[in-house]
């Protein structure tokens, strides 16, 4: 991981002489996370660069931001299950979905989607999930239902909701003595994950990942690739699509759940 | 993991036909963890023999027992430190010996052994400990001084105590990014595992292990073979040879820590 240049919220402004590059009636609007990318020019440093295929649409490839690049990593690059395994895929949001689509292009044969809204089920069927669970329709922990379906536990498990009873259920729903649990929500700050170390003594696996262990210059190009030959389907992804000046929509069906993805066009 | 013959210290008698094989003017005594092997001879299940060099001497490769196995394991199977890499073995006990006799015979350059009872580190010099760490002449988490120590924190930790406070530390203590902790002391039944889940996020693992990932019959004999060969010295875990009849003798010696190995010779 890059110390200099990692995720910082609160810098705002350019390592090299800690200045913004933007300004409006004289007052600066201040860079985000490193790339400041609502604008139709931006001015980043070097090393938050990515050189990606010119023939790439970039109104598809745009998607493989954080939350995507996340999910997909944290199943290929982290959980890494094997072709004909079991998945649990914690939380069906974006990430969540990106995790599943990321089980089912590794060839895994179960992909076991938990979430606490039901209606969110069909959508995951297009992104490989094939069976569905919603603790709420249970009346034990969601680790034993999960257990109970696949003889002791699934292979691996990615958690993608930032809470931290998923994080525990998803590392207790493994199965002993070769299960992987991977965490990909970013938790609350006084959260505590507890677990009795006797699950860790049955020869299970935690892990987590930033950015699904993709680094971005030398990672985020093959990725890019992966999506140019097919491999990799990103369409179905992106839910909605609006002008610049209808942002605001935008914003409301992200939070209303209604979309995955939603590309703002810029008006030409 | 081998459900049908793993340790289980409750049952006591054969699988086959649910009764002991021992017994004393007429009471059965019971089997101990599938091996009984305080007596000249023996029954235990197929399973549960490894059949080893003939060769080997027997007084030295027993002590290729439970605690010896786990511990050079836990590093040599599970952590796999890289030449050159820093290791921290909490607890310097026989199980904490072999984590850093598995460290050193994996080329780890630093090895730091943490033990709460210093006279301990003396002796850990001799399985390539070469820095110590004493939690109690620091007014800070021992890994926060570990941290400092290492440039952010050590490659790889072993946690050979079953204190909880220690499986914590020996997790907090990794360097983000590739840290590998693994976990092999046995807690208690009401401990649990707390930790912030950013510790996770920014691309730590923690692993558990059983027996050191050893499966008996398959590996045993090749780790007997390590020995013959002059890659892994046995005779620095046995400080103390008691004939049988003496036998009360080696657990004083061990209840005092005075022992790491006590071999009970059987008279002739």
């Amino acid at each position: 991981m890059c110390d200099l240049l990692r995720i910082n919220t609160d810098r705002g402004v350019m390592l090299h002489d800690q200045e913004s590059r933007f300004s409006i009636n004289g007052k600066p609007i201040y860079h985000f996370v490193g790339t400041s990318t609502f604008s139709e020019y931006t001015v980043v440093h070097a090393g938050c660069v990515a050189k990606i295929n010119p023939e790439a649409p970039l109104d598809k490839v745009c998607v493989l931001s954080c939350g995507i690049c996340t999910g997909l990593g944290a199943t290929i690059n982290v959980a890494k299950p094997k072709p004909g395994s079991s998945v649990a895929v914690f939380g069906l949001g974006a990430v969540g979905l990106a995790a599943a689509e990321g089980a089912r292009i590794s060839g895994a044969s179960r992909i076991i989607g938990v979430d606490l809204i039901s209606s969110r089920f069909e959508l995951a069927k297009k992104f490989g999930v094939n069976e569905f669970v919603n603790p709420k329709d249970h009346n034990k922990p969601v680790q034993e239902v999960i257990a109970e379906m696949t003889n002791g536990g699934v292979d691996r498990s990615v958690e993608c909701t930032g809470s931290i009873q998923a994080m525990i259920s998803a590392f207790e729903c493994v199965h002993d003595g070769w299960g992987v649990a991977v965490l990909v929500g970013v938790p609350s700050k006084d959260d505590a994950f507890k677990t009795h170390p006797v699950n860790f003594l049955n020869e299970r696996t935690l892990k987590g990942t930033f950015y699904g262990n993709y680094k971005p210059r030398t990672d985020l190009p093959n990725v890019v690739e992966k999506y140019m030959k097919g491999e990799l389907e990103l369409e179905k992804f992106i839910t909605h699509t609006v002008p610049f000046s209808e942002i605001n929509k935008a914003f409301d069906l992200m939070l209303k759940g209604e979309s995955i993805r939603c590309i703002i066009r810029m008006e030409e």
